[in-house]
């Protein structure tokens, strides 16, 4: 039977604060990327968030970014490699230790937001972080944008990958995101979007924005849950997978 | 051989700013109590550190406290249990797997500052502490104040617990430390402060400030090395120790 | 024509993160307890509240607190009076300056969280507080608890002073609050809590939980904005006051 | 007589950190550039700062940053400009208050690190700088690298601003200064400094790293005090420009 991953940023509260509905999207994807503090997740927001990943049977990513609370981590910053490195280390054992105490494990590593961007095209941002990932754990794997510079450096390095594709995103020919500066870069319907990642599985394949099919290697599909409209997308696309004898699970350990 | 531990606090800057001359420390002491983010330590620093605490053969502890940058760990805060302990297991995490990617392994973990005093009266806290320890890795050892609340709810709960005496600290008779409010609380002689350590380590005993002897249980012995004089004091202390036939070595693994 | 004002604390936001809705509550309320940054609140939110308010004719209060956004300065914190102080008038500095930029000004401070609760019983802080309005400004006015230590000491000092009474809490016959440990401490109905503030403002009375009346000073209602029932009560103590002919305006500048 | 000021970077520690010599360097500088917070600096330190700059008659000047604590400011970060704009105005405004409290007032503004050197070339963070300024306070001196970007725009919008040269660098023959990463960059005689400062006093030029005078436009020449030997530099400076019957007054209210 044809599987694959879903996965969605979780556990991005901050103290008082609280962002989407981190109960519901747990029992959707069976990978969670969990925050871990730099651009969001406190330890008691971890803590509660691998305790549900647990119980949900969903693996444990952590979802490691630039130090920067104030900007979510969106902001692209200039971290030197001797800052960003143990950086990198230090959210990965500190989320280790809290899935450890809710009976799990960190599985995989997917860096988020500004760090992800900058990893896409940066050679030494993303040598600093292959580095750290294996100076942290050699068996984690990277999960990271089909075709970015961290992938195959990861991969030269020895690192186990996974690529994974957005179920709300236009695609070009060529593969490449849409920007989100064009008017069409999100697609908001979600009978569509599931319809796409369903397609996607079965044939891998998408049909660009220029109106072509464009193949695409997809290991994982992210789906947001920072909405109530999230939510129900993500539901649409576990859905039809499901409806089409696709299982959705996760992508590390199979 | 009589064998005695020397700990200190290291790794204690942030950011741009140096604290105490960690390489000099690092040469003297058995272990070492590494900040670990919370009251200072940032991940380059504490990278640094653990390299050089491996390189020195020097224990690896887990230095613990309040989230408080600005007030450096040393203000009285209410937290509660569900942020305290998976905030003690976050930092432990994250120092241990700085140490591994040096080579080393957290071995101990000793409370700092506000937090240290705080469980050796407070019952909540205490088992917060303990409760965090045993979730992250039940093997690791406590070091705190001998006849301190956290030791006995430590030890009630099955871990081991390691006591320590502080090199240049008076006592009272009933084994109770000078409050920092009196005049004799601090010890300012080298030679005077390395006397009193070897003759705790071969007698198991000091002398009081009412003039009477007072015993004390000792695994490890906390020195100082946040100024030039502190750092002469603890060299004192060690080459004393070396002198009288005593070994300097981690209480951990002994 | 009888007058009140009502108060809610807005601008708790940061970064990614929201919290109630601060348009709604700046169209009800006629003063604003702004966060400053310590337990809430960032520059931009802060800019975008002020300008809000000073569209809707709100006054703005600095909602000062502990330096603690983990915590949401909710947490008891022992900070000296040499950094107590200082932080108090950077937080009234930083508002005063985004408040002109948007063409209105601080008129009041109301403490925040554990501060406000601190200061109500422990003199020293209380000193320390009002000590810095003094410093920064001693024009503005300190809004806090009806028979608290600080308003006593604010007055003894000569700053000029407002009481607040709580829209959805119970009071004991002697003017305290009922402890939110009790079950009735907390009131969910907003015709009973419109109609309770109605008579306060006409009677200057509340009926206690022990069933008598208690007499109560109230310059100001402190309503919530932080959910959509929150809102709704504001909105029922608004419109019944105005019912009543009681006018809803600021308590600075009557 | 002819005058020039002095300015260095000044309350640069933070919590339990301290940084330089604040005090020796106070009684040689005419104007202080205080860190307000956002990459040193904490209202304690700024307290402080500010009380000993009144006493010596020094200029207070806010050295407003970027949002990076853990990076000095030193790190380029995107940030939007509806960040940016009241990031800065929010740094005017608290050591504002706190300089009134010490009996003085912020006259100028001085961007940090990271931004200092962003805002020389790129446009668009220039005019947030600006604009923030001229929105906290358009009778503010803007001082900045002569030459900049960021002084031009200012001046179109009608700020008053103020030019600096550094004492220990080494300039090319188009007043560009020689990068970081050449040998020469550094200059440390400070007998040599204190020549060449004295000549660009008196005859408004250095001599470049290519052996060809340059004209330079100094109001301010930028001294360091963050190390014993940039603390006797400063001084060799001082010294010798009052030997030459230049004297040292601050750039603003002259």
């Amino acid at each position: 039977m044809t599987a694959i991953d879903l996965n969605s940023d979780i556990g991005e509260g901050f103290g008082r604060w609280n962002l989407g509905d981190d109960e519901a999207v747990l029992g959707i994807v069976s990978s969670a990327n969990i925050a871990c503090g730099f651009h969001a997740g406190d330890p008691r927001v971890m803590a509660r968030t691998c305790r549900i990943a647990v119980d949900n049977d969903v693996a444990i990513g952590a979802h490691v970014a630039y130090r920067d609370l104030a900007g979510f981590g969106r902001r692209a910053m200039d971290v030197a490699s001797e800052d960003l490195v143990p950086e990198i280390i230090y959210q990965i054992g500190a989320l280790s230790a809290l899935a450890g105490a809710a009976g799990g494990r960190v599985s995989y590593v997917k860096p988020h937001g500004a760090l992800y961007n900058t990893i896409a095209v940066d050679e030494r941002q993303a040598r600093d972080v292959v580095a750290a990932i294996r100076e942290a754990d050699d068996s984690l794997v990277l999960l990271g944008l089909a075709g970015s510079v961290v992938l195959r450096i990861a991969e030269e390095a020895g690192l186990t990958t996974a690529s994974e594709a957005f179920a709300d995103r236009a695609y070009h020919a060529d593969g490449t995101l849409v920007s989100r500066r064009e008017p069409d870069a999100v697609l908001h319907d979600p009978a569509e979007v599931a319809e796409r990642m369903a397609r996607l599985v079965a044939a891998g394949e998408l049909i660009s924005v220029e109106g072509t099919p464009v193949r695409l290697r997809a290991d994982s599909i992210c789906v947001h849950g920072d909405s109530a409209g999230a939510v129900e997308m993500a539901r649409a696309v576990r859905d039809r997978l499901l409806t089409d004898d696709i299982s959705v699970r996760p992508f590390v350990g199979r």
